[in-house]
């Protein structure tokens, strides 16, 4: 294939050129027509059913329950609770005529749902026995970008907010701990083979209105950090807003304690970068909603065909998520090229010449190889390869990930390394001066970590580690 | 029980009041604080959710692909279609504000995604081999609301909205009744079971810019019918709009022929109102999210609480959603009240005495109807049981139905008949001024149809039947 002209702007040409290449010729994502907006197109939007799927099961695991709450919340609530209408307000979008008139009073289009969700807490909450109250909501969000990129910033993203409710402080914390590990980093970890790193935001990048904000961060392929999901304790700040209270088992009135946690879109920008490669897409087995594609390469005779429609039953009564290409007045090269840039796992090659033999080629995608497989043994081969390919990809993305995160003792050598990834610096040496410098370098502290990698918890301040990287 | 004070109002008395007591006593939905929105609470979004999965699957066993398209709207966009914007302007939710300025275009939020899509499908569309193209969105969509009613009509509701382009109008209007027979209808009769009637709009009532509405129509519990699902022949009404072209077999450039359709939350309030009763919802156990509960009755010496749940993890293993009841400390007689408020199919009663006898007692929620089991025979019993209950509901639904449908003669039987139920009523007596003439009684012709009950087709204009009937 020497002189094949490349389907996509290679990574180290071009990395954003190269995100939007794969955005385009692998059919994910187009710019809507409005500012910021993005369709998200077939192929990309099964890969959001599966993590919408995942997440959610692990989310109803954490006994929390899905509810639905309105588009349009009132703009006097936003203005309930000091730091989050601060912070939300350069980014809202506003509706002020509804049904051919005026209105009275402005809506606002949720930036996020603390607010209307606080209100109707507050109803349902009496007593302790009423906590903690676990509620859930996958809906479509917009705040205002300036600087849209597709699945990364755009102005309407979708997502899951997650909301509650809890009888002390402890509990609350806890609670969106056990959120950040357990559904959050276990699906980016076990499903998206991205292994996160968990840790807590400095005061100044908190969400508008949290007392902490616990993170997940990624690696992308260019060393950059991308933000994949976040978990709030609120403190009582929205439950005095909303006048959210409870009667203790003494009967004495006691303010709530909340949280909030949510991930969106933005994990698709995250996948995509994280595993991609100058030839399109890598998908990990676990998340593709085709496993593998079984590819007629030629069919001369009509013998071929009908065989590699079996295997691809065969895969499917197996569990596999599997279809068929056949479309055989397409070259094969072009449409493996194809299935390369969609970044299916496992490509199974049924040629008539290999066919006579019994033999089929099995090609991965996370690492390029291919190797002849007598036609009885594939079917039973490819569970245990998709979990290969699964844990290679993790292990790749580690290593990769290892490779360019630098234990360093000052901001200058931590700005240094912020150019190839992530700089691990002592938070002591960070002060208001130093994330100035920082920042002039377009490099953000991504969070605080305990000394072995952890949530902060209880570790010493002078004890943390600050991760220093640029981010998306 | 004799003198119990009714939990509801009685639906004899008033029925919109006892829906409105339903949406409240079994915590359903609430009204939202932005006029006509509404929150939908997590025992109604779980059956919601148990719906979207059951239509999705269908929807995607009829060939098409789930995709995501911007919540906003150029204005600019709807005025393309003349019928599609004078149908929609009066009730348009208007963004004018962005990001803290006054936006140059305002936007629209979405009231339906024709133009949207069509614009896209233009771009994607080009040759013949493109076509069809089956698409569909699970979405909020805005439609502002004068005289809002929970689920039923409402400023916010979700729904999905089909929308396919096809090479010739016969495979547009094939498709397009193919969705409403065997997705639409499908899913309302087998698992809603709702004997839903189908037909076609007359002109008056059709979706704005549509060539041909098709509809499924339900009886409620007070004679009145429901809207349920819509599929709409588009003609080449939008595909002019928006420029979607394809180049035929013979180098020929075509005009597309469209199609949309949708189903929304509307149906929750057809649920609640189709099978509730007095005591509350009835669920068919298809779409029921708890098939059975076990309740504990009493527990005085700890060996009942055990007992109850290894029926509920012996039936979650035999495939059942079963969920325990252990909450002792609460009257058993009020938490009856309760899951009979719910709606749950059936309720295995578990207490002291009988299960020192080996026995549960079995009630069943659609005809009330109580029976000793023996405790080792329960559980294999309950599959065929739910089966029962669901085969029940939809022949009490559909002899209810014909019980009220009156074959009438003239325009005058056709009101009365109305004042009860649905009237058949012959379609050539119905002019200008017999539409005049019911529509004064609030009465509407639903849809109409051929003499055996099916879509017109090519059914003779003066042999079809119009469906007349007071309407939500």
């Amino acid at each position: 294939m020497a002189g094949k002209a490349p389907v996509l702007t290679p990574q180290s040409e071009d990395f954003p050129r190269w995100y939007q290449d794969v955005l385009n010729k692998a059919e994910l994502a187009d710019n809507g027509p409005v500012r910021g907006t993005m369709v998200i197109r077939p192929y990309a939007y099964a890969l959001w059913e599966r993590m919408v799927a995942e997440v959610d099961a692990r989310i109803k695991g954490a006994g929390a329950e899905n509810a639905y709450f309105p588009l349009f919340i009132p703009e006097s609530y936003l203005q309930r609770e000091a730091e989050h209408v601060e912070g939300f307000s350069p980014e809202l979008a506003i509706v002020t005529v509804g049904g051919g008139k005026e209105l009275e009073e402005p809506v606002v289009v949720r930036p996020t749902s603390e607010t209307v969700i606080g209100e109707f807490m507050a109803k349902w909450v009496q007593s302790y026995r009423d906590l903690p109250l676990l509620l859930n909501q996958w809906a479509n969000v917009v705040r205002w970008e300036l600087r849209p990129r597709v699945f990364l910033r755009t102005s309407e993203f979708l997502w899951q907010e997650g909301h509650t409710a809890h009888a002390s402080e402890s509990d609350a914390r806890s609670y969106a701990e056990s959120i950040l590990r357990n559904v959050y980093r276990e699906f980016m970890v076990d499903v998206l083979a991205i292994p996160v790193l968990i840790g807590a935001k400095i005061a100044e990048e908190r969400f508008a209105g949290a007392t902490n904000t616990l993170t997940c961060e990624a690696m992308m392929g260019d060393g950059k950090a991308l933000q994949m999901g976040t978990s709030h304790e609120l403190g009582q700040n929205f439950a005095t807003a909303f006048d959210m209270t409870f009667s203790d088992e003494h009967g004495e009135q006691q303010v709530c304690w909340t949280t909030s946690w949510g991930v969106s879109t933005r994990m698709m920008g995250g996948l995509i970068m994280a595993h991609g490669d100058d030839a399109g897409l890598r998908l990990p087995p676990r998340l593709a909603a085709t496993q593998v594609v079984v590819i007629v390469v030629r069919d001369d005779d009509g013998a071929v065909t009908p065989a590699a429609a079996g295997l691809v039953a065969d895969l499917a009564a197996a569990g596999v998520r599997a279809r068929l290409d056949d479309r055989v007045s397409t070259g094969f090269g072009r449409r493996a090229t194809e299935w390369e840039l969609k970044g299916v796992p496992l490509r199974v090659e049924v040629g008539p010449r290999d066919l006579a033999d019994g033999i089929v080629v099995v090609a991965r995608r996370d690492d390029g190889t291919k190797e002849p497989r007598s036609i009885t043994d594939v079917v039973p081969s490819v569970p245990a390869l998709l979990a290969e390919v699964q844990d290679a990809m993790l292990a790749a993305a580690t290593d990769a990930r290892d490779r360019r995160t630098f234990d360093v003792g000052s901001v200058d050598a931590a700005l240094e390394a912020a150019g190839e990834g992530f700089a691990r610096l002592p938070w002591r040496l960070v002060d208001a001066a130093a994330i100035a410098r920082l920042g002039a370098s377009a490099v953000t502290v991504r969070c605080l970590q305990s000394p072995d990698g952890d949530l902060p918890g209880s570790t010493p301040e002078d004890e943390l580690v600050a991760i220093c990287a640029r981010a998306y």
